[in-house]
């Protein structure tokens, strides 16, 4: 491989066949530790990220000079898992690629008394991103689908009848011109206790901590249920789930840098034909 | 200079004080292809840039660790300038060194219908950083004092009267805590026009150009006297203004790196102590 291809090619299954939800990749059965389709080791990947960035930065460039001319298209990530799976270290290092101007971030935490009022669709789609905007998503609608569920925060006649509002609502989004990027983030038990640990002894780390984070643990198996539902109901041709195993940082990096690059490249961009005649400006601007 | 050092070392005058809106750097008289305070080269300062970059990286990490427990300290970067200064380049090569997720960025176009009907305020209250963030303001309510101005959109007695409600609004953020980084970038007519021929000249620049930036040229006059007007009634004590010159993209990006870090510097901030106690947190972890 040279040094200064961007081509993905240490990929021996694209990764949007590798990690789209399926059969082949159920919560219960999940190795967090794997890198499904790719060969290469830490070094060749964190390498990657780099080039396959800027190629991500530069699709993005185009996304939003589209946006800037009047086009509706947007692409939205939404990234989705436990505690510790590296849902920020993802904004960080796969988002932070790309100019801030062109990025919409939202976080979604326990809903505010405001929020509670409303239907939990409420405050997703306020926040849905503009066109030419790449919208990011840190947990979303699908909290209501997972601790709702498991904490029994509203009861199961409620929290059954939303997969369907959700691919509903999903297909109206996709419908108006914003791809979605749905990203599950799977950490092993082992892994999580490492990273809480490292929170815990570290005193830049001590604010990511929760304490609520540990009383989670013991629910893992009710979660995996929750997860694998949410995958097999709301994981349609129109927005489809991609399971990302995230013990190793740098693959699940670059398996996200991926899935925004397929994304963008779905969309055939183009830069914006001018809307003014580029021999007259010229004179004009000769002339001032 | 050591290749690891990340000092400042080649400002032979602090930033803050080079760049500050005063006598010394009177609009009219500013040589936009300047580096006031600074010694090195382009090669220094790109290099300078990256390196620096990490340490605004890291202090912005710490303000959003605050924020996140309850600080409601935030920074607001306001770039306000001249058509190709560089507002978006600025936004892309130095807020782009900085976690996305604390980031909330605005921009300030043309008002619509709804913001016209509004006190000219309205719209840039509503887009204060939250405690913890990193505000940008991409042009801001400087543009009541100047194309508001120049263009006559409104009557003198109106803008005349904007200078002080500026400053009281300004005093009033302050208060709350969020400093104020305000940032008025000039270019020479010379590199304006050089910048915008590129635009016509290159495909993927079609979309940054607009042809009305051509007929504000010959205004540039009535701008720089609306531009000192501004510099002079609103760099108060609580919010001044930093007059960067912007012909050399490199210098003015690593100025304002360096404007940014001095308002983080002044907050003087920690990471949060933990709310909860380690040691239990400790033992429960290791149980789980």
């Amino acid at each position: 491989m040279d040094d200064d291809t961007t081509d993905a090619m240490p990929w021996h299954t694209p990764v949007i066949e590798a990690l789209r939800a399926g059969d082949h990749n159920r919560v219960a059965d999940l190795d967090a530790n794997g890198t499904p389709g790719f060969d290469g080791d830490k070094a060749l990947g964190e390498r990657l990220l780099e080039e396959r960035g800027g190629v991500l930065s530069d699709l993005q460039e185009m996304l939003y000079a589209c946006g800037r001319t009047g086009d509706n298209r947007a692409v939205l990530l939404i990234l989705q898992g436990m505690d510790t799976a590296g849902k920020g270290g993802m904004v960080r290092h796969v988002v932070g690629h790309v100019d801030p101007q062109g990025v919409d971030h939202a976080a979604f935490g326990v809903p505010s008394p405001e929020e509670k009022r409303h239907h939990f669709l409420w405050r997703i789609a306020k926040a849905l991103p503009r066109g030419g905007q790449l919208g990011v998503f840190d947990r979303s609608h699908y909290e209501d689908v997972l601790v709702a569920r498991v904490r029994n925060l509203v009861p199961e006649s409620v929290w059954s009848k939303r997969y369907d509002e959700i691919n509903q609502f999903e297909h109206e989004i996709v419908g108006t011109g914003t791809v979605l990027v749905k990203v599950a983030m799977f950490v092993s038990l082992d892994e999580q206790k490492k990273r809480l640990r490292e929170r815990l002894e570290r005193r830049d780390k001590h604010w990511k901590y929760n304490p609520n984070d540990v009383s989670e643990r013991p629910l893992w198996p009710a979660y995996q249920d929750a997860y694998q539902d949410m995958l097999d109901k709301t994981s349609t041709d129109y927005a489809p789930w991609y399971v990302v195993p995230c013990d190793r940082k740098w693959y699940s990096r670059i398996a996200v840098t991926e899935l925004l690059i397929e994304a963008l490249e779905g969309l055939d961009l183009d830069w914006p034909a001018p809307t003014f005649d580029i021999e007259v400006e010229k004179r004009r601007l000769a002339e001032s």
